[in-house]
């Protein structure tokens, strides 16, 4: 019966995108998804534990756990930076959806990883679609946390481009510098998609027109969703499309092939004006002085995507859904 | 007889590449070289004054004055960083020439540069090819500097790539990140020339061949002092040629059109791992809240370089000098 899926958890902040990247990985045959966990970014934690269940809901899941995660970044007192300008008050196109009925479990996001990971040790695929602090915690709970995970592939960063919060930073390293830091130089197998390549891949409001025609359930939901997030592309970026942020890293999971990686050592600055900035360093240029990316681990930074086929993959997958 | 000449003044710690520009500048009949100003890098600013002292008698430009800068960073108790390493101790490729017999003018670098600017309102070119210290000190001294000094050009910075300190920090930056910050936010009219051009300029092997053949006294100057030049980049960069760092600089001054810029708002990181980073924003993406790059003034980036017309323009000013 061809390979074996792929076992995945969704560490998640809904979200508009993360709705698609949810539905996306729901339909993706490659993908066994074994759980959600949750976490600030797009809205606070406890509505994206919300959020999270009400989309397993609305898919028809309700067999897949959530565990939720941290309310506040690894270096407490942090004022947190809710994206609700983005993708509604309620982080899902202000639709007034009715609560899930579903409950998370008891484990926390961190304990939910930890335990996983040791139970299928390499196997499992943690796509990170909000800031890093759960993995964090995973790491800071379990020192084998990095040697267990299969992969982390997560949505962060800003290479060699500006940022989205401001010049220096990125939304989802910016929501947690000092986890992302952590995460970064933690020895796991690390593969990192940033807005540079996610500003490539756009769904058009043609793909939406034909998504709005389709007959899929899932389809439907999220055209009506959709509305918030492509007025706020609109106005903030003045595109007629909307960035396929966290279906893209989520595909980068599915077929890595989609992209292409250069190996190298990623810092974040966790302090300052430039707080949430990431560093690229491959290695090859050489320095009088030992610096702070020496002797740090080697993650995979994407370099190139072929976006019309991440595009089309997630029309794919969501047609009939 | 065609254009006046453009007052400038050399902001330098010779330096080997620094003793190219100043014999560049000396040699451009569209340049009148008002002043030597000296600051702490490639070496300490005291051999700074010596360096800067002795290239003009090399010259036979005693006529033009030296003010000694500042030798510490405006933020009083950070460790300099001098780059002997790249330069050679003594900073002009360990030759061990005599000591110069002339002095430094009484008058600081800061009070140098502010009475210049003063004296020529909008016609001072000040080629910083240092950290900005007594740029910054300068713009201290006197609010009105920034409107009064004509123009800026700068070497300094690495955009959109990576350091030469470490992967996040160029070194002129780097020497002193809070000098830095306060220049480019000054309002003054910059034009920073970072590593991102500089290292598409090399001279070559070849090149220092052609110049060794010349007759001119400088030219044969020049060639003794880079060989410790060279080795520093064949084991660094494993390059058979040097980064024309400084005369590029100049050139910038002389020719501007010998590269184009972009348009936007420079900031430094002054502190943590990043110290010294600079990230440039040209104000045309938007963000959800103000920024701390949102309300300063624009300067001018170096984005591309006509490579080859720099070096054959510095041969050709060098070759019969």
């Amino acid at each position: 019966m061809g390979q074996p899926k792929k076992k995945i958890i969704i560490d998640t902040d809904p979200g508009i995108d993360d709705a698609m990247a949810i539905f996306v990985a729901l339909r993706s045959p490659e993908l066994e998804v074994i759980g959600l966990t949750t976490i600030f970014g797009n809205v606070y934690t406890t509505l994206a534990t919300r959020n999270a269940l009400h989309l397993l809901e609305v898919a028809g899941r309700t067999d897949i756990p959530v565990a939720e995660g941290s309310h506040l970044t690894i270096t407490k007192g942090t004022k947190l930076r809710i994206a609700d300008f983005v993708h509604g008050t309620d982080g899902l196109g202000n639709q007034n959806f009715a609560p899930p009925k579903g409950k998370a479990i008891e484990q926390s996001a961190a304990t939910f990883l930890v335990q996983q990971a040791s139970l299928y040790p390499g196997e499992v695929t943690v796509v990170a679609l909000g800031p890093l602090t759960n993995i964090a915690l995973a790491l800071e709970l379990d020192p084998d946390f990095a040697k267990k995970v299969g992969q982390i592939v997560l949505l962060g960063g800003a290479f060699a481009v500006n940022g989205n919060v401001n010049p220096a930073a990125e939304a989802n390293i910016f929501g947690d510098p000092d986890a992302a830091d952590l995460v970064f130089t933690s020895g796991a197998d690390i593969l990192a998609v940033g807005i540079n390549i996610t500003h490539q891949v756009v769904l058009t409001d043609t793909d939406r027109e034909k998504l709005s025609k389709s007959k899929g359930k899932l389809a439907q939901y999220l055209c009506k969703i959709l509305e918030v997030y492509f007025s706020y592309h609109h106005v903030a970026y003045n595109t007629a499309g909307v960035y396929l942020h966290d279906p893209t890293t989520l595909l980068a999971a599915v077929n890595p092939s989609l992209l292409t990686y250069a190996e190298g050592v990623v810092r974040v600055q966790t302090s300052g004006i430039m707080r949430g900035l990431t560093i690229f360093y491959n290695k090859k240029k050489r320095f009088g002085e030992v610096t702070e990316w020496s002797d740090k681990p080697n993650v995979k930074v994407a370099v190139t995507v072929d976006a019309p086929a991440v595009v089309e993959l997630v029309m794919e997958r969501l047609m009939n859904s």
